[in-house]
């Protein structure tokens, strides 16, 4: 069924927006009796029926409301810093609102190239992901935050940096019996080591990711997959 | 060190590709006596020096030869359906080379709508993966396959599809005290059910990534990271 995210509460009559309408009616083809799925991103699922199907602006009457539990195995939180090429960081908010995140704060570090994010723009990437992976919880995008306010403002986490020694805990072990995660993780030109030693006065322990060394996009989207495979 | 594939045996005196050696000259402008590394992509690590910087042809001369050992934990072979929009199978190529996967069968199903893929193009996806990620062993990109030809010419392993219930063994679980691992991805409208009965037939085991629905390159991505975090 059709998904569309509205926030909530969902009135009885609903008119949707015309970029919505005009997809629904003219690339859906959907006319009036049929139906479609609001979703308010926080767990609520309306079921609703088009009662107006105008490509300008399409109507809906809720028919019934559910609303599903969040998991409560874990939260996971990723502080990243976005991409100088931001496909590659379009492509991590994608695969990690399919395989499942909770908050994505992109960060300024010292050694970031990109210094600007169009949140509008990384917001619909994060609703398809979530649509199509038939999720029901919309990731919390943040503003764009500087590394020592992130570090000073949450509670610590990990940090990843490719400095790491052999003996460094892997991510794979950090996170067992943990239900908050947050993790960190530095632009292509890594973290610099006046930001690690920041980070670890402040709490935060080094993490590796295996062997390899990741891109910036790659160790992201590792973390969701193991977090929501192992947790 | 800047690092070249180059087909094992390295002769003495090596000349490489023009392609290679703009590269060398014109972008990492290096010069006579600068040091690269040379890669077979089966574990042969050749240290050599620019005898001749030439960025029509440029020369080298091979100073030491190591030989690092693969991985003896596991070996990854993943079977999976070339997307509709190539992007996405590139993508999945990039992230699972920077990961770490052994053999990558690309197959025909009932509902591929991709047919014909670019072997040379996506080698280079790999080849800049394993560079990218410090790794020595290059992933082996087959030929286009038909499902059928390769679940018959190939030991069982296991197949990923939408249609599993609760119950299906979690991927996490099935790798458990495995060594060769062989899994079975689809297309984006999956595998028919005709396909699933015929892998389950020759001894694959249906297995389920959690509760999200990914994307076909998606799930491979995430099999490459569950695997090297796991095994």
């Amino acid at each position: 069924m059709h998904k569309i995210f509205h926030p909530f509460p969902f009135e009885n009559k609903i008119s949707i927006s015309e970029s919505e309408s005009k997809h629904l009616c003219r690339v859906m083809r959907l006319t009036e009796g049929s139906q479609v799925l609001l979703l308010d991103g926080d767990g609520r699922k309306g079921l609703a029926e088009i009662t107006l199907a105008n490509p300008r602006k399409t109507e809906l009457k809720i028919i019934e409301i559910d609303k599903i539990e969040r998991r409560a195995n874990f939260n996971l939180t990723i502080a990243i810093a976005p991409t100088k090429n931001i496909d590659r960081f379009e492509w991590f908010l994608e695969k990690s609102s399919e395989l499942g995140i909770d908050r994505i704060v992109p960060i300024l570090s010292s050694r970031s190239e990109r210094k600007i994010i169009k949140p509008e723009r990384l917001n619909k990437i994060l609703i398809s992901g979530v649509k199509q992976s038939g999720q029901y919880f919309l990731p919390r995008l943040e503003a764009l935050t500087s590394f020592e306010d992130f570090v000073a403002n949450n509670n610590p986490g990990f940090i990843a940096h490719c400095e790491t020694g052999m003996k460094t805990l892997p991510f794979t072990e950090a996170i067992k019996n943990q239900t908050d995660i947050n993790i960190l993780i530095g632009p292509e030109g890594d973290f610099t080591s006046k930001e690690v030693s920041f980070a670890k006065a402040s709490n935060y322990e080094e993490v590796t990711f295996g062997k390899s060394i990741l891109r910036t996009e790659t160790a992201g989207v590792y973390c969701s997959a193991i977090t929501n495979a192992l947790l």
